[in-house]
């Protein structure tokens, strides 16, 4: 089983100069970056049932498990290069792996990103990956540099994908543009990249806004004021939701993998700048403050409660 | 479950000058190696109930999960500096976590090696760890570069780990000696290194002596011919088992990681002198040849018939 699916594999990694010796040896060789550049690394897995749910598309589950770790990258500024794949398998399925990789180079190939390494095991249903790409050593953008007085960005919209799992879990139609939200998430890697050296903190939004800001702030030993009707919003999340719903799914639904970023306010043009070049919509979304809490409000000023709960995963 | 685990994995982790940003962001930053290095990329997956029986000591799964990636290393002859280890766990059990971790570090902690990302989630227990070393780019050890002609060398000793894997089978008692081979591999990275620019080919020995030869002939267009009673024996192994039994676990049997390698026979002193150099056994056990298969004789010449089923991991 392993040969055969680790040809297949191999048989559709993309070439790159900096790849010394890919697929095929006890490990890759890879070329490092020159001076002045970082290695950035990130490893996430997605596990059948946890992850997405057991009957997924290959194709997509191949697109999300390269997806979660590029939005990593993207939220560091960082450009990717390389990456391995551990795929652990119930039984040797062509089929699935042949539509898995159908998604995975989707993403990939566009990206000029290398798969040069990784393993087949037999197990239950999980994909793991590891990315590798550069940044510039001093520009790379970090949780832990937000600064009382930063304005607080969001790129795209939030609560699409929340949306379509909860769809999904009443078990009726699922919007279709919801769906692909929650199925094939776009990393942000044009705007992280062009942040780098503008904004002060990033992260990418996966557990939540208001959870993933919050890594910001204890990070950075701050708080933060958010405006959730400055939220972004989708037509189609309005269409499916009721404004409550709306606000729930915003402030705290997570795997949205969109950038929230907080920038000095003389920065403003500069970010408004990255935005317009790399095509990517973003909105100014609250404020950073002294403290150590994320807090809410709506329109009119008035206090809004966070929801206790954190975001789950599907399972 | 997740933050609190992830904040346990935290305060172990080593520090390194070359980590500029560890465990706690969305990517580590890491400095690359200098002018005239590679970096070499290895990663690999154990599942519970494949790999290692379900009940296996955390201990000995931490140990073995990293193990398997250095060994990986070891034969390309790199010095490994960085890891990422991704943690799938049905529930939160730090008890667990921390045994596992303790098994994890006595081999990292010694190297000098730094774990410096990677996510925990929920999940069928599986664990999959990456890890980044450096090897200076001419002198890394590849499996395609065997010459008919060359020696066939072989680290430590042979079927220790397949042996316990018997015992363990059949439900008996295991012998402490042959087990602590299967629990903790002991991954030949010293000479690995020390064979950079001595050797031909390497490989480890993870699939079984007949098997992963075989890869380094399929790769560097050769055969070999392996004289099956120069396997290098253990006592305990030659304790354990009669000749026929020892001969197919020696040359079948996987999880050893030992390093197999090839040389010229002209660089046979400068083989020797990597191994006393580095504390490590070797020993002679065949040759290269021109053709495309792995042969095999007993010391009086006639053929040993290969077993036909390659060596299965647990389960």
């Amino acid at each position: 089983m392993e040969f055969a699916l680790i040809d297949r594999i191999r048989a559709r990694a993309l070439a790159r100069g900096d790849v010394l010796l890919g697929i095929g040896d006890d490990a890759a060789l890879l070329q490092p970056p020159g001076a002045g550049q970082a290695l950035v690394v990130a490893m996430d897995t997605l596990n059948a049932g946890v992850h997405f749910p057991d009957r997924t598309a290959p194709a997509d589950v191949g697109w999300k498990a390269l997806a979660v770790n590029l939005s990593d990258l993207a939220a560091m500024g960082a450009r990717p290069a390389w990456c391995t794949l551990s795929l652990s398998l119930p039984g040797a399925d062509p089929r699935w792996v042949d539509g898995f990789l159908d998604g995975f180079d989707a993403l990939a190939r566009p990206l000029g990103l290398a798969l040069v390494g990784g393993d087949t095991t037999q197990g239950p249903l999980s994909v793991c990956v590891t990315v590798i790409g550069m940044a510039d050593a001093g520009a790379a953008l970090r949780r832990d540099a937000a600064r009382a007085g930063d304005v607080v960005w969001v790129s795209g919209t939030l609560g699409d994908a929340a949306a379509a799992l909860a769809q999904w879990r009443e078990g009726g139609d699922i919007d279709a543009v919801l769906r692909a939200r929650l199925d094939r998430p776009a990393p942000r890697l044009l705007l992280g990249a062009a942040l780098a050296g503008v904004a002060n903190a990033c992260i990418d939004v996966s557990d939540g806004l208001v959870a993933d800001l919050g890594h910001v702030c204890r990070a950075s030993g701050v708080g933060a004021s958010v405006d959730v009707d400055a939220l972004p919003a989708s037509d189609a999340l309005r269409g499916a939701t009721g404004t409550g719903a709306r606000r729930r799914l915003q402030a705290t639904g997570g795997d949205d993998y969109e950038l929230c970023f907080t920038a000095p306010a003389t920065a403003t043009d500069a970010v408004l700048a990255a935005a317009h070049a790399t095509g990517t919509p973003v909105t100014a979304i609250g404020r950073i403050v002294a403290g150590d809490r994320v807090e809410a409000q709506l329109a009119d000023g008035s206090p809004w409660a966070l929801p206790s709960a954190g975001y789950q995963h599907f399972g």
